[in-house]
């Protein structure tokens, strides 16, 4: 039963489970300092493929297979598969799933893709649409990077501001509750919100207001408190980004400093030159489906906000000199004893 | 309450309601046969807009405003949008939406993006996800021309299977039972099913055999013959792919042929040089909005499968030499005496 709290918030009351989950990425966030806790580092990030776009999309396939496997399901055993990623038509997530044999749906909340996927699949699981169902979705810098900015090879200057598509791949297996620990407990979609930032290099500042929007809501709605979580997790906002959050936040008196991180901010080191930190669907899907739900499974964390962040622009709507809105996902997620 | 019957279909028990329904179109779909019975009818496909993207999302806009207006409702009375279209990132959707204040979920289904959207959207309202909601969805021939195939003043050469992308879209709003005549009954999500075929001139002979696949395990699972439904209509397998479906089901000992529509057939008429037929998000969601729901509600059709269908591609994807894979899911509606 899905039941609405307050205004936006939908609590899951029979809290879907996470089976399992993955992460796939790439050598640079590898050799990051979360590198040791994703499931499988590329060694090269053409991951054997003819085409960054497929390479994107075994990445992808590698995360779905690799959090499979360790759920012990087969694709046989999925309902459906909620994917997406920010190459034209999604092309990294169709073609990773073309041959599974999946009903398979599409998604696209720019960098936010894994948050929509796993509060979608969460309202699924929990209404009786899917017993299983894997949310996914991956970004791939040499992808993006020429379909957003330069062709690889020009070597384009970067603004301080801009971010660094992570090349990375999030997975996981949600399903009716069992006896496993990790539970999908609220969701909250996010609004556009458009402050009229048309900087495609300042992407942080396009989001923050969104995950300012969200975040109060749905700690309003809960009627709760920063530090009644263990930890406060946004997509990808990055340095400049999360300064802005907070200050938003500090502007009606709630200090979310205490347990608030950015997966922007941690999959790179300073010293990698990722200027304002990472960014990409497979940013905050790798760092969630990699190091926090390993420490929600090591009981390290009990609950989590985990709020994907996204950007909707695209190229041609940037080149026109369309705003850019930001959108924010909120999903909690606790670990039972 | 969602039930499970036979392998994939979803029945909801609740049987959400269709509050209201609105098509916008172009002008070559409004010269067409089914013209008179769009709720509006461009002028002049530009729609007032500066670019082609604006213009696709001033469409969808317009379909969401008119269904949203003639349920009586607000952007404020939703719980979110679900909206989708083939452009890049999406652009003409979430450009629609971007000051709608409503949560927004982008979908991408290829030209099956309403299907899917409806079907998403019958599991939210009947799961307990949400009381009021939108799915739409939109396609334009100015903007999806250029970005698929060729510069619009080139005047490149049309193969003989080739389909015209319709300049439309559709919206409906959904929500909890009430008095309301049209419900959603049933729902299945279709499979990815790709044959090999590579033309992106051919899209009928790659998304046939999804439609094959979809219709086949819906017939199996409601015990159904095609007889049992007033209409089967398919999204956009236009003349081509219609020929092959039906070829595909005769094969079982399954003939279609006597409730058997197509949008993509139906949307322009012979003379509109439209070689294979329409095809487009914008073509199924503008079909079903307009003449397929006027006849529901007007008591000349109760019970319709809407089996949206899409290609999986990417202009990138078919220049790598990737097969293009179909997808079709299928809605089932019915209207109460």
């Amino acid at each position: 039963m899905i039941e609405r709290i307050g205004q936006r918030t939908l609590r899951f009351v029979g809290r879907p489970a996470l089976l399992a989950h993955a992460a796939a990425v790439g050598r640079k966030e590898g050799a990051g300092p979360l590198g040791a806790q994703f499931d499988y580092v590329a060694e090269n990030d053409r991951m054997g493929q003819k085409t960054w776009e497929l390479a994107e999309s075994e990445l992808q396939k590698t995360a779905i297979r690799t959090a499979l496997r360790k759920a012990g399901l087969r694709n046989g055993d999925l309902d459906c598969i909620l994917a997406g990623d920010l190459l034209d038509q999604c092309i990294g997530s169709f073609l990773a799933s073309m041959q599974s044999d999946v009903p398979y749906l599409g998604q696209y909340g720019a960098c936010s893709t894994m948050a929509q996927g796993l509060a979608l699949g969460a309202c699924l699981v929990e209404g009786g649409a899917a017993r299983r169902l894997v949310a996914a979705a991956s970004s791939h810098f040499c992808s993006a990077e020429r379909q957003y900015r330069f062709p690889l090879a020009y070597g384009g200057q970067r603004t301080p501001t801009a971010q660094w598509t992570a090349t990375a791949a999030g997975a996981v297996v949600l399903g009716a509750a069992d006896e496993r620990p990790i539970r999908v407990t609220h969701a909250l979609f996010g609004k556009m919100v458009e402050l009229g930032v048309t900087d495609a290099n300042n992407m942080g500042a396009a989001m923050a207001p969104a995950a300012f929007d969200t975040l109060t809501a749905l700690l309003d709605d809960l009627h709760a408190q920063p530090r009644d979580f263990d930890c406060i997790v946004t997509g990808d906002l990055g340095h400049v980004g999360a300064d802005i959050l907070l200050t938003l936040l500090r502007g009606q008196g709630i200090d979310l400093s205490p347990v608030y991180s950015d997966c922007g901010s941690l999959l790179f080191g300073d010293e990698q030159d990722a200027h304002a930190g990472g960014s990409g669907c497979g940013c905050s899907a790798a760092v969630l489906c990699g190091p926090l739900l390993r420490d929600m499974a090591a009981g390290k964390l009990d609950r989590l906000v985990f709020a994907g962040t996204g950007a909707m622009m695209s190229p041609t709507s940037v080149q026109q000199g369309q705003p850019i809105a930001g959108v924010c996902h909120a999903v909690v997620l606790e670990r039972s004893a």
